[in-house]
């Protein structure tokens, strides 16, 4: 085989605030031939996810950052094109971690063999893969819902979002969703089957909120941060949980961000949890055997946003961070040969 | 016997922001005699606790507030002198919630009876009380400390938290204080073993702290907020951990009070958790088993601020407020028995 080339996205320098296409730069790269044990894998889909705004962000948190001159990281599904591991052949589909790139080079180790018969292997990185994850792990062992609570969940119409809500009346409770737009409400109610959502972009947050949640909110399954959370923990029910995902709102700031006042958390004997869905790894196969089943019976409904073209990638990234995307934001990389 | 008087204090006004002397006022009422299954008791001991300030405020919380004309609330400790019920006779000195007066009347299995031989009655309402179970529940429970771990705590030299200290170095752990005076930060240090105690009113919080916490913070017991809260949050470990109990920074507040941004909290999969004691009575045989042999043992030491005389409750609980107590503060509002 030929020695091939891997076209790949570098952050160019850290971006202050939202970031700029600029901070962003298209390298083509040699690649390696695979060793013993290893895959050469062309990449198709391609997962844009929020947390990556704090991969590059230079401040030190769970994860090794994204400096300039590195590549941007991300998971993958990918076709192998190449194996020199006995558990592999050329045609498989894989889900793995190779980042912004066409190609890569992979232990076999390090990847996981996706059956394309099961569901379209786009999933693997949305509703059956990380984010579907985050919403299993988070909303189940974190939130704790019981049947007849109310549910509430920020981002609603995005990759975790729409999962959490789903979950939740999955298990007998009210879900209510907020979201940044009349379509991705009404996608929330009519297409995921939330009992409401509210648009945070044109509705006064807490009256809103107050109508859609009668009996008050007894799980917030956090995602945005902000002043959708200041709305949201005025309405907290006694003995309340939060799981806290995310904080998309603030992902950009340039100066310090503050936050509720603690006093609700208070009196109201509230659990917030800070969680990463890594540190939780033990309960995929729950997670895998739970939802690829409900994905099967149309129970667990997803939307994907897809853009084409690893070069698309940045201006896609910077959408995300906006919420301009609409349902689970994936690029595609290379051509799909399972979907005609 | 003849009818007897109660002298008693009652909530005059709300509050706006620290109470005055004058949103309380003290007036003298009858006592009924005691009927069939009630004691007539005597108050020698009153306890002023912060979360006094959360009932008098009118803003709907976990307890019953107290509205102007109403007697205050608070835990007492009192001498029997009349008893209408089989398992009490004149003399026992027993512990209940008879609130901010000299006499009252109240059923026989309301009251817990306390034995003088064991400990000091007063203690009843601090570190084998109210308090000191705060303490026992919120660390032992809620922070789940580990040998090695360090904890820190807020209002250290205060009822709660000289237990949380004392109960952190029983486990093994690191000891560190935060306290408003150079004799409220050398008595926690000298007096009750703590390893360090940063002064938040003379030394720069961060750096200070940063230097008593050379591995981080693994364990917050919170009780003030505010700046105290905002700086500890920056030295969080992964995985750390912080009971709620109170915030008395804030409860003067006449105005919105913000608190942290949640971002460290997510980054370190952090856990808060508010908690009330009250709902964890169940842990109270638990509490008084192990606490009072400490306490017995010299391994749980206690510091007791008493002020005598029912009329002066307004002004120490102002006091207690603004921190100017030192020590479980007190109301001697009659004699001790039990103390010569």
């Amino acid at each position: 085989m030929p020695a091939l080339t891997s076209r790949r996205v570098l952050l160019k320098s850290r971006p202050v605030g939202l970031p700029k296409p600029s901070d962003f730069q298209v390298v083509d790269e040699p690649v390696p031939a695979p060793k013993d044990g290893e895959l050469l894998c062309r990449t198709i889909y391609l997962s844009l996810d929020p947390y990556m705004r704090g991969r590059i962000s230079g401040v030190k948190s769970y994860a090794k950052g994204v400096d300039p001159g590195d590549m941007m990281v991300g998971g993958t599904v990918s076709e192998v094109l190449e194996s020199r591991h006995p558990d592999f052949k050329p045609g498989d589909v894989v889900q793995s971690s190779h980042g912004w790139q066409t190609h890569a080079v992979a232990s076999g180790t390090s990847v996981r063999k996706l059956d394309p018969k099961l569901a379209p292997i786009s999933t693997a990185l949305g509703v059956l893969g990380m984010p579907g994850m985050t919403a299993y792990v988070g909303l189940l062992d974190i939130g704790q819902p019981k049947a007849g609570e109310t549910v509430v969940v920020s981002a609603a119409s995005g990759a975790v979002g729409a999962v959490v809500g789903q979950l939740a009346k999955l298990k007998g409770c009210r879900a209510v969703g907020i979201a940044g737009s009349k379509e991705k409400c009404d996608y929330v109610v009519g297409g995921l089957g939330f009992d409401a959502c509210v648009n945070y972009k044109t509705e006064s947050l807490v009256p809103a909120l107050t109508a859609a949640c009668p009996k008050g909110v007894d799980v917030y399954f956090e995602n945005v941060g902000g002043e959708v959370l200041d709305a949201v923990v005025q309405l907290l029910n006694p003995f309340s949980r939060i799981p806290l995902c995310g904080l998309i709102s603030q992902y950009n700031a340039t100066g310090p961000v503050s936050g509720p006042s603690w006093r609700a958390l208070l009196t109201n004997r509230v659990l917030v949890k800070g969680f990463i869905v890594s540190d939780h790894l033990d309960r995929m196969p729950a997670f895998l055997a739970d939802c690829t089943a409900w994905v099967r019976d149309g129970k667990l409904r997803f939307r994907e946003d897809i853009v084409d073209g690893l070069e698309n990638a940045p201006t896609a990234f910077i959408g995300l961070l906006q919420g301009k995307n609409f349902g689970k934001l994936l690029v595609r990389v290379g051509a799909d040969p399972t979907r005609r």
